[in-house]
């Protein structure tokens, strides 16, 4: 039997593998046949980790991406400390980078009706969704305004709305053409624009 | 030999049954063979008006959806008069629903990476892309300050991409979970939120 971290070693590199195949082959051509050669296992093996694709996919999205959460984390940490603006603009920077590496994945599945009919189920059954950093994010926004470092009347669900829908957008962009802002200009140019009039 | 009306007809016949195939198959497969089946006509008619998948889909992006084209337009003739937040609001609207229903489109061909270099190719040479609807929206947004509606430092480059991006934020969300807030709310919550405090 292989023992707990062989497990978790062998669980790595088939989410690994997929996201190669998506990259390689799309999240049409990502089969669970080519992710298995990719990561060097059998289809057997891959389903004693992985009920099919859509989960699997939501793996590479949750543990194989820049990662939202951690940058979000230090968001959080970084509440009533240091400047504002500086401190958002960082996560906007990081917020750009993962919209960016995970677009083939979210848009691959979007793009596929019956993949995306059993991913919709599964988010429901798990309440995750893409809405959840918009409303982390809406949350330390409301710390930082209690706090007194934004306008009492802010709308910081429509704030963090905002910011999430531009660095989203953004990386969708970047996929289909050449923008020339560079992405630091931009992060630094819309947290400005959303928060530099209501910053006190 | 048709006449032009009869060959504009058969035109709009495939653009719509491609919208109906990519609806039913998703991207990867909505092929020319059931697009030309769904339209009532031979692959080798469709070919004779478009050049293949990419020119096929784009012209439902720019033909077929609820047309942002239209709402931008009617937001740059009401520069200047009328309220300045209820007319954003108004376009963010019309904003959410064209990228609401062009989400399959777009996000089938970020998500197949074959398809997305031939499209990038088209777009570059075209010199169109999704960048586009946010400049001329910059460009509304300017004439506003200019008249002395909004704040002379604001930043409307900016201000177009995090309006722009949250509405194409929403209308990729709706498509992975159920969104409690009606789309008519969240447009007046983030106009606000966005030109409310910057508005003179």
């Amino acid at each position: 039997m292989p023992t707990h971290r062989q497990a978790e070693r062998t669980r790595e590199r088939i989410v690994e593998a997929t996201y190669q195949g998506i990259l390689e082959y799309g999240i049409a051509g990502a089969t669970t046949k080519r992710i298995a050669k990719l990561a060097g296992c059998s289809e057997a093996l891959l389903y004693k980790h992985f009920s099919g694709k859509e989960e699997l996919f939501l793996a590479v999205i949750l543990e194989h991406m820049p990662a939202l959460a951690p940058s979000l984390r230090r968001l959080q940490v970084s509440t009533g400390q240091g400047d504002l603006l500086a401190n958002v603009t960082e996560f906007a920077r990081a917020a750009i980078a993962f919209y960016t590496s995970s677009a083939p994945i979210g848009s691959g599945i979007i793009g596929d009706p019956a993949l995306l009919a059993t991913f919709r189920g599964m988010l429901a059954g798990q309440d995750v969704g893409p809405h959840l950093p918009i409303k982390v994010l809406a949350s330390i926004l409301r710390a930082e305004r209690n706090g007194g470092r934004l306008a009492p009347e802010a709308d910081c669900d429509a704030l963090a709305s905002l910011l999430m829908g531009a660095c989203y957008h953004r990386g969708h962009m970047t996929h289909f053409v050449e923008l020339p802002q560079p992405p630091e200009d931009y992060a630094r140019a819309i947290v400005r624009a959303l928060l530099g009039p209501i910053t006190r």
